[in-house]
């Protein structure tokens, strides 16, 4: 008897805390209903793929601090103005802008085999340009930074690095696999230049052997002299690196990026205030800004116009939020996380509380679920409540699992909430991510809505029952 | 004590089956290093992307009775003598072969609103032609085949019937949309005709609105006379809806699509002899027709090449089968099912024991598991056993669920085992299904490897435990 007790305890202790603030017991029946409610709007009555469209193919690319990134502001400011939130407002941020300038030049110009060819090539997020000369040099392949320290400065200096671990396509979730080989793309002309590198390629970051070239961020460190970060394609860098084995390969490289001074721009927010805990905040959203090549679509208009699409479905319901709902469309995610971090700190200043945030940043594939993450003991403690929902969400293919949820939201862990991702379907989004096709024909309406209409449950539940 | 009893008795003769059949106890663990090892290999060591561009790019549409039938099977059966098959084979059968001709033409011809205009249409597969002089009628619409007794000879003799109810977007399995729906297209022309129509159209099968017609199988009934029956894109059956609402709208129609004599054809069959059990058999299966436009790369190119790539991936890991594997690429199975029929007909007079069947015909796309079916004694008693195996297949998202199989192998039900179908993500699917664009590039390499691989894991358990 004694091990049961302490749960007997705790159970009391929940009951109180549901009755002080008025919670509602689960009734499944009842709430499938609404659920279902929920996927029949958002499959028919939906204007999410519409708004992408625009986004993508009127507004197009939006990087941090360009024109079109303002020009996306104002749309999504305008469309929310246009929907049922109490308030809608701007939010203002500095930003890094940095402009890739005219096409980069990856030339192969001394192969026998295969005499001078071009590669396809993108200069990556952040990277210096090479001056109009361009950089001619010979180029040596390592499998990631740790090899850069056992080569050392006398096999490396004066060369171009190539970096060439490939994603490992083992991993059954991408995202995992992209996280094994990505720190190649942020860190390795930095790390290059340590040992008097004159410039890194990279092999872009996807498991396809394919013709597309994939930017991304990468970043100087301290004391470093910057030096030109240019991504490949993968078919390139099989190509390079078989040429490697068999023999010397010099590579001119001509890129005029540069980093701009930083510019002006805003998280779009747009408030329904809580009818009954105003103070209890349930965030959804995603990121405006994508990189500067394709339209953005899946990375990530895809979850801006889900996060607007679960408002018009709760409208459409006739559902009236007990706590407050703000819907986030953060700034410059891809290129400095300014956006996110204005937005923590003055919610952390006026000492807000975020029962849940739900970003969506994984782009608008069939949903399989919402990654979870919180406190330790928040977690723990709050992850059973969920648990009693899934019964409503597994009809829909859904489960909660463990793990991060988006970089624009991370920041507000502290509040002691939970931290949502949605969790899509991953084994299509590296063929398309920070890349040139990258566009709205890439997204599937169905798929997109999908995952608009698995938010809104998860919303509606965090809504109506809590989190306590 | 009563209420246990049945379940110990049924305990020890389950234990005593085993016993006879020398079953092994499940090791969850060692069984988990196997199943990933199954993954490693089918997403690093796997054939089935480049099978599937043959099939779809060198071969093409593959139509029953068609030259390029005959090019698929000598190519799949050649490719499994090259393999580690202790036999393959060719099974005849006598298909039914229906030609398309020239270009449909599905014309408005009277609208004052937008003037002649052209829809894109194509034939439905059986269809008969109209002649070269074509059929120019009105239009009348109804939303499926229980309007025409209500309409009446009256309102229908001499029209043109308009099916326009479309696929119903709210269902989240896009087969049960498609099962609502089809009937239009398999029986409206043999309805329509019964009521005097001279023509039927078809709003296509797909949740989207696009330009892309889909074709289909469609029969006539008993003493019905042919009218031809054609399918125009969603859009266009939207325009059309549209001006119908408006006023009239004749049509001019003009196909000379037609059934020819049928033609000799083949299942292609490839067989590992089981070491231990060898009369239990376990069918691996697609099928290898497809209809006459796109590459018939989701259906069912994919299908094939997964079959094939289980027995790859079986040989490279240097698993010996206990039980007899039987890969099968049916004939002409969307239009007679007569390379299925002859399957069961000669598998039944051998009285042939197919402990499981597994098909593949639901697209190349992420798999979410299998849907199972049996007799209703045999699948409750069998189920428990797929449900140990769960632990093994969630981690790669797979579950089971009850569920029809596949229409080649439905015909094994009889010989008491269990059928499966490789369940995948079902939203893309009729964005594809019988259409121009199913070809090659619709397939993504990663789903299709996995779904081949999730066949390969369930062949492995199927094999080594068996199912008694």
């Amino acid at each position: 008897m004694k091990a049961i007790q302490p749960i007997r305890i705790l159970g009391l202790l929940l009951l109180s805390t549901a009755a002080l603030k008025g919670q509602e017991s689960l009734n499944i029946e009842e709430e499938a209903f609404v659920i279902r409610q929920v996927y029949d709007l958002a499959l028919t009555e939906s204007s999410c793929y519409d708004w992408l469209r625009y986004l993508t193919q009127e507004i197009g690319p939006r990087p941090g601090g360009s024109p079109q990134s303002m020009a996306a502001i104002a749309y999504t400011q305008q469309l929310m103005q246009s929907m049922s939130f109490d308030s809608v407002w701007l939010q203002p941020c500095e930003v890094n802008y940095w402009v890739r300038g005219e096409e980069e030049l990856v030339r192969i110009v001394n192969s026998e085999e295969i005499g001078t060819q071009d590669l396809r090539a993108l200069a990556l997020g952040n990277s210096v340009g090479t001056g109009p000369a361009g950089i001619t040099a010979e180029v040596i392949e390592v499998q990631g930074l740790d090899d850069l320290e056992a080569l050392g400065e006398e096999q490396i200096a004066g060369k171009i690095v190539f970096f060439n671990r490939p994603m490992d396509p083992r991993q059954i979730n991408t995202f995992s696999a992209y996280g094994g080989a990505v720190d190649q793309r942020g860190l390795g002309a930095s790390r290059a230049s340590r040992y008097g590198a004159v410039a890194a390629l990279v092999r872009s970051m996807t498991t396809r052997l394919d013709d597309v070239p994939h930017t991304g961020g990468m970043r100087y460190e301290e004391g470093v002299t910057p030096i030109p970060g240019l991504a490949i394609s993968t078919n390139d860098a099989e190509l390079l690196s078989g040429l490697l084995e068999r023999g010397t390969v010099r590579v001119h490289i001509r890129n005029n990026s540069q980093s701009m001074p930083p510019q002006p721009s805003y998280n779009v927010i747009g408030e329904i205030r809580g009818s009954e805990f105003p103070d209890d905040i349930i965030l959804v959203g995603g990121h405006l800004d994508s990189w500067d090549v394709g339209e953005g679509a899946h990375d990530d208009g895809s979850g801006c116009v889900q996060s607007l699409q679960v408002i018009q479905t709760l409208h459409q319901m006739g559902y009236r939020p007990k706590r407050t709902i703000r819907c986030v469309l953060f700034a410059n995610e891809e290129n400095g996380l300014e956006g996110g971090r204005a937005y923590w700190a003055a919610s952390d200043a006026a000492e807000e509380y975020h029962m849940a945030a739900i970003e969506s940043d994984s782009g608008g594939f069939t949903p399989r679920g919402f990654s979870c993450d919180g406190d330790d003991q928040v977690y723990t403690r709050k992850f059973q409540q969920l648990v009693e929902w899934l019964p409503l969400l597994e009809p829909y293919g859904l489960v909660f699992q463990k793990g991060g949820s988006g970089a624009d939201i991370s920041g507000l862990k502290s509040q002691q909430g939970l931290l949502f991702g949605l969790r899509p379907d991953s084994q299509r989004y590296f063929d398309y991510h920070h890349t040139p096709i990258d566009t709205f024909d890439a997204v599937n309406k169905r798929e997109l809505e999908l995952g608009a209409a698995a938010m809104t449950a998860l919303v509606y539940l965090l809504d109506k029952y809590g989190l306590d």
